[in-house]
């Protein structure tokens, strides 16, 4: 399957969940997995998603701008760079991010999320 | 060396190269170097360097908001996301940009780059 395309089906996959089951992502990480947000570290999908649904916000919707997409080495991983907004429920102004994942392929055939890095552009 | 200190050091380095002396960024890409500029893709040191040196100005700054890094697997490699602002010589407002870069060990104990993606926040 050509890569841009099983980026892009990661992308919609991954913020789909996001936006309607947060605890979800769980699957998507692993012991391994890291996530720096807004320069705060995490590490493991329990404390990850301890993280992302602890937010301070009920609703969000993200919306991508763009998706750009490397393989990341012999070990069959994946770079997936993403812009877009971020709109919290309530609020009148969209935020604008940007994020990185870098996927590793399972034995299943599948991607887990090994790296993670978030962070709002500020005005 | 602490991870956070080698990707500030890159980080400081590769904008400053940059921003003095274009075409030395060659040394820092190897001929599997992958990059993607606003979507546009190029791969291998020369093609990548013929990018960058013929971007439509002759004079920038690049000024940095923030830096992030974490290992990217066994391999040694890192990944260093970087957010910023780049000042083109003649213009009035800086353009906001984010870049993530795979940094990879090299034999010597130094990193070339292996992945890099760059795009601009569009406002």
């Amino acid at each position: 399957m050509d890569p841009d395309a099983v980026a892009k089906a990661f992308v919609e996959h991954y913020y789909s969940t996001f936006d309607s089951n947060r605890a979800g992502l769980a699957n998507l990480y692993q012991n391994g997995s890291m996530l720096s947000f807004e320069g705060e570290k995490f590490m493991g999908s329990t404390s990850i998603v301890a993280k992302l649904t602890g937010l301070p916000f009920l609703q969000c919707q993200h919306h991508i701008t763009t998706v750009d997409c490397q393989p990341s080495g012999p070990a069959g991983g994946m770079l997936v760079f993403v812009s877009g907004n971020l709109q919290l429920s309530g609020e009148q102004h969209a935020l604008k991010f940007s994020q990185m994942f870098h996927l590793m392929p399972t034995p299943q055939g599948s991607f887990y999320v090994l790296n993670d890095i978030f962070r709002l552009n500020y005005a």
